[in-house]
């Protein structure tokens, strides 16, 4: 029996880690199918994580966290998790996609979100040297320049907004020319004098060279238009990775929101007891190293006191 | 007038103008009396900041903190706060204790909160070398040692508690045989194989050499007793560093908690549009560098979300 089982391996999960074992947990494990760092490992650019004065890559944003979090007595273990279970002695069963199990008195689950893809050739090719799928954490790198966001949900408006607020100019290209978007946040963007509407526009590839994104090319009443930015934000909507909280009968072991993600309050905790959410995958997360670490020390703090009680 | 006034130097004022100006606010001043860095930066050994892997002092995990804070034009002042108030335009003015005033559209407070000092010889000069507030961050430094908790307050039998998993011994002094902690939480306590409750004992001194703490005198039923530990946790309350709330009339600019936290929600909104509050003055702070740094972060997006409504 496990004191705690942490489920997902970025800044949530090794940060739950350290402060768990650190704080006198004695049987914790983290399990991660791939090698722990999470998302932010496919970062180009960070230069927002508190302490970290110069500008890295994610991957060595993140190098050193699985050592230290390990120090204490972690154990991190490459399986991937299918589904949380709770038992009628309020412990819980974790099963893992081999069949194997193991049961533990307390689950963090930061297994995160992903942003959709556009689907557009030169995505994927381009992804972290001009595709971007968050303004807070790259906007900056487009001081005075102009870029493209792709979409038209209250998510993608929001975010020209505040790219608006950086970058020279900004292009909203959207499929249609009615928006998901409330009217109230599209109406802002409107007023933005730097955001130019380019609608009904069916983007067809991001192109770019060795330096990065060039431009977009998009055909807009039959015709071909190139946006030439050296920025592209797509967003197009999130996966909430919550599979491993879906029961037998389809059903969700705590409360979600409608668009998925885990309900918690300011600890971490869930609507069941002994079960925390950390990182992307709860309500509400600003999608940043520093808070995502942050939620999963608390949520390790709370794990802690219900192993006392 | 100012997109943005940040109370308080420490972990989380420092993110929060890290974040908002990063993200495009363009008038943005932080407020602080002393020099920039917060609590953390007299605390002797720090090993659980995530992605700082060396055992550093507070003074040096802190120490790049300002520089990469005010690289994005936050401005830093040296002044200090008197008082927060809203104007009926839905902007707050701030008054300095020179007398100074300067208004701006959104405020974050971030000045933290203080353990209170128990009062006893020697507190003061071993502080952060064998005297601590804070059994998350300093327990683990006494595995397998004994330490003593001052207090019988809810905070001290908790913390008493956690540090059980953790040391070897754990003696809990108070001066009587009664507590303020509730009765359950006393219970849990009394179950701990590894705790000595010392009761209706007065601390008199804490003595050592060097190299730190190496006991506590007490005098119980007229005899002194030698607690010969390494480690002396003090719980004795904390003053929350609310005072720039107060306003003219006694009442506070915001709702606080019985015992003067601000209250918050995920996104460190306070019941006033515009202010917020970030790190230790917050309700359910885990009293973290990374914790009040994430807070920050969430304040200063939700200012610049603000902002451009």
């Amino acid at each position: 029996m496990l004191d705690l089982a942490i489920i997902g391996g970025g800044p949530a999960g090794l940060t739950a880690g350290l402060y768990s074992t650190r704080g006198g947990l004695k049987n914790v494990t983290l399990y991660e199918k791939g090698f722990p760092g999470g998302q932010i490992t496919s970062s180009s650019e960070v230069e927002n994580y508190p302490g970290i004065t110069k500008v890295v890559t994610g991957m060595e944003l993140m190098q050193d966290w699985p050592e230290q979090s390990t120090r204490f007595g972690l154990k991190i273990e490459m399986k991937d998790v299918k589904q949380v279970k709770l038992n009628s002695d309020k412990n819980f069963t974790v099963i893992f996609s081999n069949g194997e199990t193991i049961d533990t008195k307390s689950v963090i689950v930061c297994t995160g979100s992903v942003p959709k893809k556009a689907g557009i050739k030169g995505e994927d090719e381009f992804f972290g040297r001009g595709v971007s799928t968050c303004a807070t954490c790259d906007g900056f790198f487009y001081k005075n320049k102009e870029v493209v966001v792709l979409g038209g949900g209250d998510t993608a408006i929001e975010e020209a907004i505040y790219l608006s607020e950086i970058c020279k100019k900004v292009y909203i290209v959207h499929r249609r020319d009615t928006f998901r978007a409330s009217p109230v946040t599209v109406e802002r963007a409107k007023h933005r004098e730097n955001i130019e509407f380019v609608l009904n526009a069916t983007s067809k590839e991001i192109y770019g060279d060795g330096s990065g994104v060039l431009g977009l090319l998009v055909e807009q009443n039959g015709e071909v238009r190139d946006i030439k930015v050296p920025g592209i934000f797509t967003f197009v909507g999130r996966d909430i990775l919550n599979d491993v909280l879906k029961q037998d009968d389809g059903s969700f072991l705590c409360e979600l929101s409608e668009s998925g993600e885990v309900i918690v309050d300011l600890n971490m905790k869930t609507s069941i007891e002994g079960l925390y959410a950390a990182g992307d995958i709860r309500i509400q997360a600003p999608k940043q190293v520093v808070c995502a670490s942050s939620d999963g020390a608390i949520a390790a703090l709370q794990a802690i006191s219900r192993a006392l009680h």
